[in-house]
């Protein structure tokens, strides 16, 4: 048996950085400015505790693009290198300076300047044949420059430079020279860097100055060139709630959707130190504008640099629809969904996030109620979507949640429960819910309802199917039941003698003629014995089989091919009406059927069924019947 | 001024594999089975060419669960290692073993056999703490076994293993135990093996073997355990297609999405050699269900491994509707999407595929005709698509793509323009296009074109405003115009006398009295002399405007904010009806307005405009009418 040590062969070390480090070469961008970051953060600790004897100011990265020469220049006025250092730390790769530094200071409470990005120096070579690194240490040491064309090969010789900070010159490969276009690298350092704690100069911009006094109208207003910085290096979610304003919120949404024209509705600021680290805000949009779902996305942050917008495994599901960012060491990078899901960090950040949303929402609604109900529309369908899908979130949602009528009150469950249980308890004890998903197509239904003392409800998400099969599976004895489903005297079924005008004879003589002249396979008669004045005519669909084909189209639930069944409806005829008699007295045939036929059209327009010829067909006849 | 050696630090290869090699663990898996694949089909190579003595067989690869032991064995009968050769291959990470070999046998261009994944052996250590190879050369050297727990440090000794090949051993870490799961590995083999070359065996099924001479009824037939292969060796898109029946490539389609239930319509063979290599089988599915258009995506293959199905940037945007497999070692992986959109090689991939979509429509439209018009409104979808984002597949397309009237019949623009240039052209010479969106919903309208002798075309895809848009703007002299859009004289202006019954005091009078009784916001009159028995009311919504807002509501095109346009209608009257003379001659001003709020009603019946409280109230005052 022999024993020896695995030997990285490094001729094929740089082939290797180029295909398999990232995924996306652009990332070496980011990867450099977060080393610019650190070595002037750690600057920054060791004056702070000084142990560093030089003055740490006003600290930049400047990014600069050398087009003709093809290089791209980051320079940074941090910690520097001694040639020893410059040995330890780039010549021996993978080796994270980083642990050593966190290590040794690890017991300042400062950790949070040391990047997840240890590696990445070695990113510059998935775009720049050659590199170069320029830098002189904060202490005395003379400056070195290092140079690396990509072979294992690289120069160690001393420089001028008598700045502190280290310079590093990419030589940008010909495969790579989209890193050469400003306007590249504005929307890298844009969507990388936007938020990172120390400056980022990138270019100048001129800016106007006022007149001086006793200029003139028609003189140019003085200008001047100054520093383009890309960041904002204390964003919001870095500060505590108590230092921010209502308007410092709303700023920093416009900061982070610039695109974004639209206020939001509310914001949640999160905060935790432990079990791990998370800061945050997430901003509640009005999601009335469903195209813009899928722009805006929560942005994931680990110590202000900009790490991804998919947050799918990390946010629950139904909170992916907020906007917003999340800043935390605490998540795995680069490990698969499974892993993700299985890592009791990110379950505990997903619990976390969901328990302060709903708290948020809690305070929301019994601070300012009000409020609360004028936003309901445009959250609601985060809200109703968590309950079907967190069951600890419906728990809490279940207190808050609301249920709109359509003459626009808003109750919780509970509150909706007392206020209808006296006049919507059926003869069985059951208490029977209405609702409409459409005060306009329904609107007829809806009227009956309101004029027998009855509440309705208008439910209009896109899963409220699933919504209400939930609510009735979970709490006892309710039912929710469309307007149009029964005929308005059976919507709630009470103990009640129902007194017809006609006799059983004359029912089935009825009953008969109008099967006959209506379309078997699309209406079943039923008659009903109502209200005089109620319409003669009227088409309702049963609750069940029209719910089980919503939901079957939403996805999840109902039964397989449900959304293809046919349709089916009752046609219930009112026997106490007068227009009803009138069609069972009528001698001639066909001035029968021809009633029949204008009052089905008529119970067909008002359920939103005449359509087509038969409309065509049916308002040709009507301007002849009013000529 | 120094030079020397960058030094690849050793102790920290691990976790730099670990953390960088790839951003989704399970990928290991994918690289181990390549591994055996290549090591198979080098050996087929060597035996093929008399360098080998071994019999090549029918060699497998065998992938088994050790779940008390929590092992993964991965056991291929390929080349195998001797000592020397895993010191070369394997301590010496980095170094890939494929290209040596591929340059020694570049001339026998059977190149195909190597993967891009030479790296791969090192993923192992993503998912597994210490890892074994137990590897016997197909040359008389012996059998060895090597070991490593994860540090630098391997052990290598002999071995007894006397059959050739290779056997891996991952000892599955703790934060990996997924690994370990059945349902899981079955899972992966499936996703990224399943049309490899080499055959892969994961446990045992059991087979119903028929009932021996003799055996009576109540016998249980007897049963055999039989290998459980995963993968189909040959699949359908590395056969010519002259080797493919129609069934064949329909059963390949049950392989690829067994959770498709409807058949494609048809398929595209791709296969070329030069200047790069590809080759596959797209489908066109029916796009009736847009639920799925989501989950069953292009899958992308290299050399029969499956890579992903994320194809964007690879197959233009308006063919990933599409289905089916792309297999190309041509394809640059992990780079980012803008590279990919200026690689040379990609983008000569794209246009391949559009000239060979647009090639295959062409010669279904030339040779059975009939059988593209009916598949025209399952695939539509993607060839206007198409039109409107390719010039070059709408040049192409533009000789094939159908226009249907509502009268089903399907015509190119070509024999279009010539069907209707003598009655359609308008006295300025233009030809004037008439077209609906929805037979029910504008079937009045498109009743009164028909009775003039027009076609009337109908155009219900989303994007068709942005289509005709920009077929007005690319042909010369042709409009197209929504029926419902002018009053049926004005559709297509004529060079003809309209006589009005009304002389112009009577009109005066009559607009005046029209106009206070309907609202002003809404509704501009516009008094028209029409036929007599056209309808005496009708309301219109002008070309221009409408398209406008329909191009702002499917975005891109028509003017910001247009969709939050107010809605305007004209009320077109016609001046020769017996009912608005009727109208004009009423003395009482309350029956006259009663007439002509049921005039209008009726109209917006028929534009679909009647809708709510004022439908309701229609239908009550209808049922009173009738009694």
């Amino acid at each position: 048996m022999t024993t020896g040590n695995i030997n990285v062969s490094v001729e094929n070390i740089f082939p290797l950085i180029k295909k398999f480090l990232y995924s996306d070469h652009e990332i070496f961008l980011r990867e450099l400015i977060s080393n610019a970051t650190d070595a002037t953060l750690k600057l920054k600790h060791l004056t702070s505790i000084g142990e560093s004897k030089v003055e740490y100011g006003d600290p930049v990265i400047e990014v600069r693009i050398d087009k003709e020469g093809k290089k791209l220049h980051i320079t940074d006025q941090g910690i520097g290198m001694t040639a020893e250092e410059v040995q330890k730390y780039i010549n021996e790769v993978a080796f994270s300076g980083a642990e050593e530094f966190l290590e040794k200071y690890k017991d300042s409470k400062d950790t949070g300047i040391i990047g997840h990005f240890g590696l990445g120096f070695y990113s510059a070579f998935m775009v720049a044949g050659k590199v170069e690194i320029i830098t002189k240490s904060h202490t005395d040491a003379p400056a070195v420059h290092w140079t690396c064309d990509g072979s294992p090969q690289f120069t160690l010789e001393e420089a001028d430079r008598t700045e502190r900070g280290t310079e590093i010159i990419l030589h940008i490969a010909d495969d790579s020279t989209e890193f050469l276009e400003e306007g590249r690298i504005q929307e890298l350092l844009v969507k990388y860097n936007k938020f990172m704690p120390v400056p980022i100069k990138f270019g100048t911009r001129t800016e106007t100055l006022p007149k001086p006094e006793g200029a003139k109208e028609e003189d140019p207003a003085p200008t001047r060139e100054t520093d383009n910085i890309i960041n904002n290096t204390q964003p919001a979610w870095t500060k505590q709630p108590s230092d921010l304003s209502e308007e410092d919120y709303k700023n920093f949404y416009r900061e982070l959707y610039p695109m974004q024209f639209e206020e939001p509705l509310f914001h949640i600021h999160l905060n935790v130190d432990y079990p791990f680290h998370l800061t945050g805000i997430l901003f509640f949009p009005k999601l009335n504008n469903e195209i813009n779902l899928q722009k805006d996305k929560i942005q994931l942050y680990q110590n202000q640099v900009f790490v991804t917008d998919n947050v799918e495994g990390i946010v629950p599901e139904f909170l992916t629809m907020l906007r917003g960012v999340i800043d935390s060491p605490d998540i795995p990078l680069n490990v698969s969904r499974s892993y993700l899901q299985a890592d009791g960090n990110v379950k505990k950040i997903s619990n976390y996030i969901t328990r302060k949303v709903a708290d948020k929402l809690s305070s929301l609604f019994k601070e300012n109620r009000e409020d609360f109900e004028k936003k309901w529309n445009d959250i609601k369908i985060v809200i109703e979507y968590g309950m079907l899908s967190e069951e600890k979130f419906f728990e809490k949602a279940d207190k808050f949640a609301l249920y709109p009528t359509v003459d626009n009150n808003y109750y919780t469950f509970e509150e909706l429960q007392e206020k209808i249980k006296d006049s919507q308890t059926d003869k069985d004890g059951k208490l029977v819910i209405l609702y409409a998903s459409n005060k306009e197509e329904q609107h007829g239904y809806i009227e009956e309802a309101r004029a027998k003392g009855y509440e309705v409800l208008l439910l209009d998400s896109p899963i409220v199917a699933h919504l209400i099969q939930k609510l009735e599976t979970g709490k006892e004895n309710i039912s929710f039941t469309r307007v149009d489903s029964e005929p308005i005297d059976n919507l709630i079924k009470k103990d009640e003698e129902k007194i017809s005008k006609l006799s059983d004879e004359e029912k089935e003589s009825l009953k008969e003629v109008i099967t006959a002249a209506v379309p078997k396979e699309k209406y079943t008669v039923q008659l009903e014995a109502m209200d005089s004045d109620a319409a003669p005519f009227v088409i309702t669909e049963p609750e069940f089989m029209r719910r089980m084909k919503e939901m079957s189209a939403t996805g999840g639930g109902g039964m397989f091919g449900m959304s293809n069944m046919p349709e089916m409806y009752n046609l219930v005829v009112n026997t106490n009406n007068e227009l009803v008699s009138q069609i069972l007295q009528t001698k001639t045939k066909a001035k029968q059927e021809r009633l029949i036929k204008q009052s089905l059209d008529l119970a067909r327009l008002s359920k939103g069924l005449l359509r087509g010829e038969e409309l065509t067909s049916f308002v040709k006849r009507s301007f002849d019947m009013i000529k």
